[in-house]
């Protein structure tokens, strides 16, 4: 079986890697790829280092474009699903790479994004367990996914465990991350001109207005933190590379726990993963090392000094934080076997 | 009046700096500068970008090459200065680039360093608050001066203020710092390869094992936290920059206090400071603005959802971090104007 | 003496730059910045480093505004100095760091730029020959002044005592520069985005576009080339550092001289200048060691085996190749001792 | 069938990247990885990105290790394959990944390496053209295969069909390169640090002493150009990038053709190619579009004002200029598919 696939907003980033990892896959025809204003224009173009998808045109974004193929992802900012709703209304399987669908509280959506609140969709973080169950088990067979936002997908993976397990206490979390420009996208900003972030460490959205704040605590929610009991700090900060999520983030040791039980409840949740690897004690990820993979690499340091746990996730924000986040959840859905076309190693150095 | 100057470890990332700023200082003339193994060379042929100093050439680093100068700095890896001791007994000033003279406590040089606990010098952040005065007032007519740790002081300048004043709780700080590899030195290390760092965000000494963790706490102990109040949570990444740290740092509001209070803290402690900046609300700095200055550059946050101050601050590792630090505690104890030759305005984009 | 400034385009790189360099002149005052379209804000808004300059407020660039100070420097896109002529006629000096009076042909401005030819003014080089003398003469007294382009008076000084001297063949030159994205400018555009640039090599105006191709050749001849018999290979190549430039310029070996009498045309043209740097044989450049300084630095190969002499020049593109050879001009123009206000020292690593 | 196969240098970049491309090969086991000094430990404490061999672990480089195996990959500094010629006689084929056995010529190896010359083996270019025929050819049913020179490879592929369609004058070929450090290797070396490269461009090896100038000349030999009649300025800069060459090459026009006919050399050379790209007209490469690609892509421009033809390539350093270059041969060699486990599509941003 071969499953049409249409990937709107295929000239940037997001829309870029999922065709990527798309185009190793054995069961997809990447049939339509649509860009809001290169029409017409040749996909290498926009992503020449696709080049065995060079036969491919851009079409412009419209229903009538989307409609009619098995699976249709879109890659668009936020707010703009919603005009394609109707059109999809028979497509077997729609994945959103943006925000529209993440958020299931309508109070967070107005005070994060605004606006009407849309419907949300299965969330596509498989390892992440919700209501006890692995969320995997919610993806199958799901028709809507909201693929994570990643730096909340990666901050949400980092502390679910411990939160799940009752050893640290989601009451003050910190999230500090070194992130990447890629997951700003590739509108042109002054911001993030090259010259402006090379050689440059750029702090933004500091002292809690990141709109992934609500969808990391929906996340420790669904683990099993009461609604009220979650406070984090979360800071982004730019640095000068063009890929990668480097999280560190701790929270306070919960009790009289012993060193073996707080590592042992990342090592229980994490044990059959296959795209979340949790490294040996003393041990840290760099972002190199998941560079294209499908990886979330977890590293656990236990500081009594500071009575606190810290986790330290390295992710792709393209890959496991976005592209390879929809292709994992897509293949769940769709009864494929789930590592399906995601690369298990990163392009290192 | 024209002072001699002899600079150790001359070859070096911090020696190089101190040079640097030396070299605009009228009051100076750079007689002596030493390294380990290059002795005879030229220095430029280690230092570049140093034209104006192509007169110099490297000496052996030796007590008597040092000794009859008015000024000595040593740049020299920790636990190497006490052997100049008995050679510089006589020499009007001593400044320490290096580890070995910060701390005052045997216990945590015992713990992080090891060995003989060398004799604490007067600690080169003339902003900090040390028994209700400026530094500064501690450092005039000082004759022997520990430049401090890079990430020690950011981190410090940092909270200081909010400590002092009481408006944050020592008790569950959290830094998370973003820093450029120069200041781990020059020697050649695998992991300090450009192919591993360039792309990449890379985490070390995670979990409460870095040697500025007791710094930081000695200086908050100075202005004001209970010795046994403190607790830190330090987490340094490289980042793919060469110079600059971008420091993070949190903790909890402390009672029922407003937002304008705790902005006085720090407005208060920083007004009249001529090289630590505190940027409007709302407004947080990059490393990119401080390069080659010797500024701390500070952005505060308050964060009621979550709780916590959060304090981003920029700083040049080698200059305020270090070569700044040690220059202008220089300019103090010798009675010069506190600015002399210390470059306020960064080197941007 | 005191003498007033106005810098317009005083929120981009170029205009920052010169910023940063008369910030620290001691007989400018500088009286009023201007920017298109930020009038009315602080102009650390747009230059964060500048804080020396903290009381600047951007006012709008017009005549108005411009007329009626000492200096006035123009720092904006090619075509615009035109229309601020009449407000300015009576201005004592105006430099231009734009192209607009860079060109003595009216064809070649024809070709490279269109639109009507503004008249040339003085070439800000001083350390090229024009008729048998240096630059620098013509500079003395000058009103008017035309700042070079970056990549132009790299490759100039590169060649230009060969040329002179007859010991390399201007008939076949070929440069290939590596450049950083800050030359550029601030505008927002696509290819000039981070994720663009970072971990990336990407040349441009390949194949005898670029528009400081005549403005080479007109140094050539103004240094002693026969106007038909200069044939530039010129490529840029963007790499990952906001600022620098790396150029490789190369021409055959003419006659029979001998290593030292090639070396010897360098040497002689040089050895007075106080900011054009040869390097030791065997010694090459890296950029960063004019970074910040207003340094071209110069090696030389002599390659008996491809019979052509490599010169490698490393300038900082803001400083060398704008806003120092701006100010250095002006220091000549205006009779004040020409290193004034300019950096000897870059700022490594 | 699969196929046991040892890679030696494991520890390093280039048997690193064997080792990422051979991990997806369906006819390939990877038995045995060495490692110079540090036997004993998993693969994965030096790469950590090749999380799917983390079964394995580092063997001691011996000639006892290597034998047996029905593939050996030698991945070595050059000098160092000699010890194991005896072990291997046997084995069906061995790869050497090092310079030891790419050069012809007994002067050339004494002038730019020294020592005894090795014997040269089939060179792994498959898409050069040696005695008329493609190298591909002379590949099948190797046993001995020297994979190239990324440098020289990049420069060969780039200028190869000019020269035998003579179309282009090898007798005055400058090439300048933007290389990523990883082409260096892993060992510790200051002028390697991260400090040194980050934000800066450095040149090396200037003026014609770069080894890969020799293979250069053997592979335009080869192409067609007189022994005696190749002249070529090689100069290779350091920029930050981790991965990538960005090979500026230019050759006089030869005679009087036309444009089209400059451009049939190249089209008709590389039409049926899998693995190198001749891009459209007026379009040129990034090193980000071939990361991680085995592609060598090429962008042709004719500038007839410099009466050169100009040739960008990019090349991923590790990948076609090294391990796939050696995967490619081998399944030529071996009569598999050639494309088998080598990817076309790059990771960008």
């Amino acid at each position: 079986m071969t499953l049409s696939v249409a990937v709107s907003g295929a000239s940037g980033y997001a829309g870029g890697e999922i065709l990527r990892l798309l185009a190793a896959h054995p069961d997809v025809e990447i049939r339509t790829v649509t860009a809001h204003s290169s029409a017409g224009q040749p996909l290498v173009a926009h992503q020449p280092h696709l080049r065995s998808l060079a036969h491919l045109e851009l079409q412009a974004t419209t229903p009538e474009v989307l409609a009619g193929h098995d699976v249709v992802v879109l890659a668009l900012p936020h707010g703009q699903s919603a005009q394609y709703t109707d059109a999809l209304a028979d497509t077997p399987l729609v994945i959103d790479a943006g925000a529209d669908h993440r958020l299931t509280s309508p109070e967070d959506w107005a005070t994060f994004y605004g606006g009407d609140h849309p419907e949300p969709w299965a969330y596509g973080v498989p390892e992440l367990t919700v209501g006890g169950v692995k969320q995997r088990e919610h993806l199958r067979g799901a028709t809507r996914i909201a693929a994570p936002g990643c730096n909340a997908s990666t901050v949400a993976l980092s502390l679910a465990p411990g939160v799940a397990a009752g050893v640290i206490d989601p009451g003050d979390i910190v999230s500090v991350l070194a992130v990447g420009p890629s997951g700003a996208g590739k509108a042109a900003k002054t911001n993030l001109l090259a010259s402006e972030i090379l050689g440059s460490a750029n702090p933004y959205a500091v002292g809690g207005t990141h709109r992934h704040i609500p969808e990391i605590r929906q996340a420790l929610v669904a683990a099993g933190a009461p609604a009220d009991g979650i406070r984090i700090s979360f800071t982004p900060v730019l640095v000068p590379m063009s890929r990668g999520i480097l999280a560190t983030s701790t929270a306070p040791i919960r009790g009289e726990v012993t060193d073996a039980e707080i590592r042992a409840a990342w090592e229980a949740a994490y044990a059959d993963e296959p795209f979340v690897e949790l490294l040996p004690a003393g041990v840290f990820p760099r972002t190199a090392d998941v560079l294209g993979a499908n990886i979330a690499s977890l590293g656990l340091a236990i500081d009594r000094g500071a009575n606190r746990v810290i986790v330290v996730a390295a992710v792709d924000n393209l890959v496991k934080g976005t592209a390879g986040a929809a292709v994992q959840s897509m293949n769940i859905a769709l009864g494929l076997d789930e590592a399906t076309a995601l690369p298990l190693n990163g392009v290192a150095p």
